[in-house]
């Protein structure tokens, strides 16, 4: 922690989108100033073509990463690893070099939070074909934060909009795979994840809702039995472990009834059953957050927005609930350890 | 048709539920009365109930199915049945007899719309527990159609929310079965049943974004191959049959990419990637609508309510918006058959 205010380590993302200026965008946020220290890794030179599209100004001190945390800095840090000339990006493009500038900037965000130098990491939104190109075989984030920290535990992704999570039982497989993997184990160490990491977040009683596989939750087992057969007994499981899971909720509502009635997240069983919800309910605020580490990694949900790139016209909503996300995850966190 | 406006034949819903507010407020809606003329199916009895707990007054005149069409009427019309009497209505309770009650008044409506009576028929909400009971074997609206009428074509439900329209592939079968039931010929048929009821519903020159299956529509392969294997080639195949159809696009943004980009409908690939946005979208103003019959057949998309029957409080917006698409199909087809 920084003063009061816990220390981000802030990934330029992928440089041929909206990401530098979105980067620009948050240095000039007056909210995030207040809630965080920000340390940018990334090109000073990448950077400053995203002020001047943002049409922002800030001041950036240079800092070394081995001299971090340091002593208390009210400007924000940049650590400059001089690894992309702004001449060198294609804008709209996935290519090569955006890859390797933005998985560098994120490993080296991810090592530092690993090592106790900063309190949670934050990143502007990558190009999953450029990472490929610079890490071959990048999935997703999980997998390289995974390798980049050498963690052996388990991680998931969360969606956070405004004041509802969305956890998933299963995540980047085929619809063909979903049902078979769906499992009482695999639901209840979801769950359990969920609780701890809603927990982590400052939510003292958490409530969660769990959705059903098939069409009208099964219907009574008139379009699939998942809900009777594995569902039911596996929220039951968790209710006698002490869990405040609810459901199964019939797919197609269960977000209205987790509006209405207060839960603190929903627990979906695949990608888009609660993708589609999240992106209708708020696409341009929307945040994913990584759980089960031993430390925050938040990002906006949206992409890279290769076809508004350069233009000065990217919403920073998101981003700002990413870094402020973080920064209440990172908080929560210190009180934990103190 | 009665003068300018389309004989509408209103088959009361479960009388356990909203459907007897609804039926209520609907003859007492003058945007109702301006696009049809309603011919009421049920009890007298029950529908007096129903205005009661509605607050709303009608003249509703009687007349009998062998006299339909006949001249034009300016007051709206009722066939009462005396199928139930208001003292053995449970209110909020799926009964036999409820059932009994909403399955023979829809019948009616449908034999007089397939003789040529009427010009459409609309339904307040059914009770699928309560038609099971009346009807073994009841699925859903479009195996009870069937059966009523003796239709043996190809009938499908359309969700409408606005102006955007939801059709898909597969509907009331288990998660597990989708992606097998995903096939070029069943794409392709869903596209072309589409294409011919957006025209029937006015639309000169439809345009229907497709839906992928897996997330991120299989991002290039790398979670399913459905994408590129059939749903793509079903896309071009269509397009060179002349429907302009586009995708497949990603499930989770599909309806924001149609509503950004002025496509008529979604064409999904099962029933929750429609219905969880469609909900989202506007519940309360969502409109269920059976296509491929020789007449339309629309309802609100919401229930039977049973939590709030008799308080006076159902929004018939949905309903509204129900009778208002009947009107507007039946005047095409109409127009279809001058």
């Amino acid at each position: 922690m920084s003063g009061e205010r816990p220390i981000i380590a802030l990934a330029m993302g992928d440089p041929a989108g909206i990401s530098p200026e979105l980067t620009a965008r948050l240095l000039a946020s007056q909210a995030v100033k207040q809630a965080a220290h920000l340390v940018v890794i990334g090109d000073r030179r990448v950077l400053d073509a995203g002020a001047r599209t943002a049409s922002v100004e800030f001041h950036l001190a240079e800092v070394e990463a081995e001299r971090l945390p340091g002593a208390a800095s009210a400007e924000p840090q940049l650590i400059d690893l001089r690894n992309l000339d702004p001449a060198d990006v294609a804008i709209g493009q996935a290519t090569p070099a955006g890859g390797a500038f933005a998985t560098q900037n994120f490993a080296v965000a991810l090592r530092l939070a690993n090592a106790g130098k900063v309190d949670a990491v934050c990143f502007t939104p990558f190009n999953k074909k450029a990472m490929r190109y610079a890490y071959p075989g990048y999935d997703d984030e999980i997998r390289f934060i995974a390798d980049a920290i050498g963690f052996t535990g388990r991680a998931r992704e969360f969606n956070v909009l405004d004041q509802v999570w969305n956890a998933r039982v299963t995540s980047h497989i085929p619809l063909a795979d979903v049902a078979r993997s769906i499992t009482r184990e695999a639901i209840l160490s979801e769950l359990a994840l969920t609780f701890e990491t809603l927990r982590r977040a400052g939510i003292a009683a958490p409530r969660v809702a769990v959705a059903g596989l098939n069409p009208h939750a099964g219907d009574g087992g008139s379009f699939g039995r998942e809900e009777i057969e594995i569902i039911a007994p596996a929220i039951a499981e968790a209710s006698a472990q002490g869990m405040a899971a609810e459901g199964p909720f019939p797919p197609d509502t269960v977000f209205l009834t987790a509006l209405k009635n207060g839960f603190h997240a929903v627990l979906t069983m695949y990608h888009d059953q609660g993708q589609i919800a999240m992106k209708l309910m708020g696409f341009d605020r929307g945040v994913t957050m990584v759980g089960g580490l031993p430390f925050p990694v938040c990002t906006p949900a949206h992409g890279t927005a290769y076809d508004i790139a350069n233009q000065g016209v990217a919403d920073v909503g998101a981003s700002e609930q990413a870094l402020l996300l973080a920064a209440r995850l990172a908080r929560a966190n210190d009180r934990r350890a103190a």
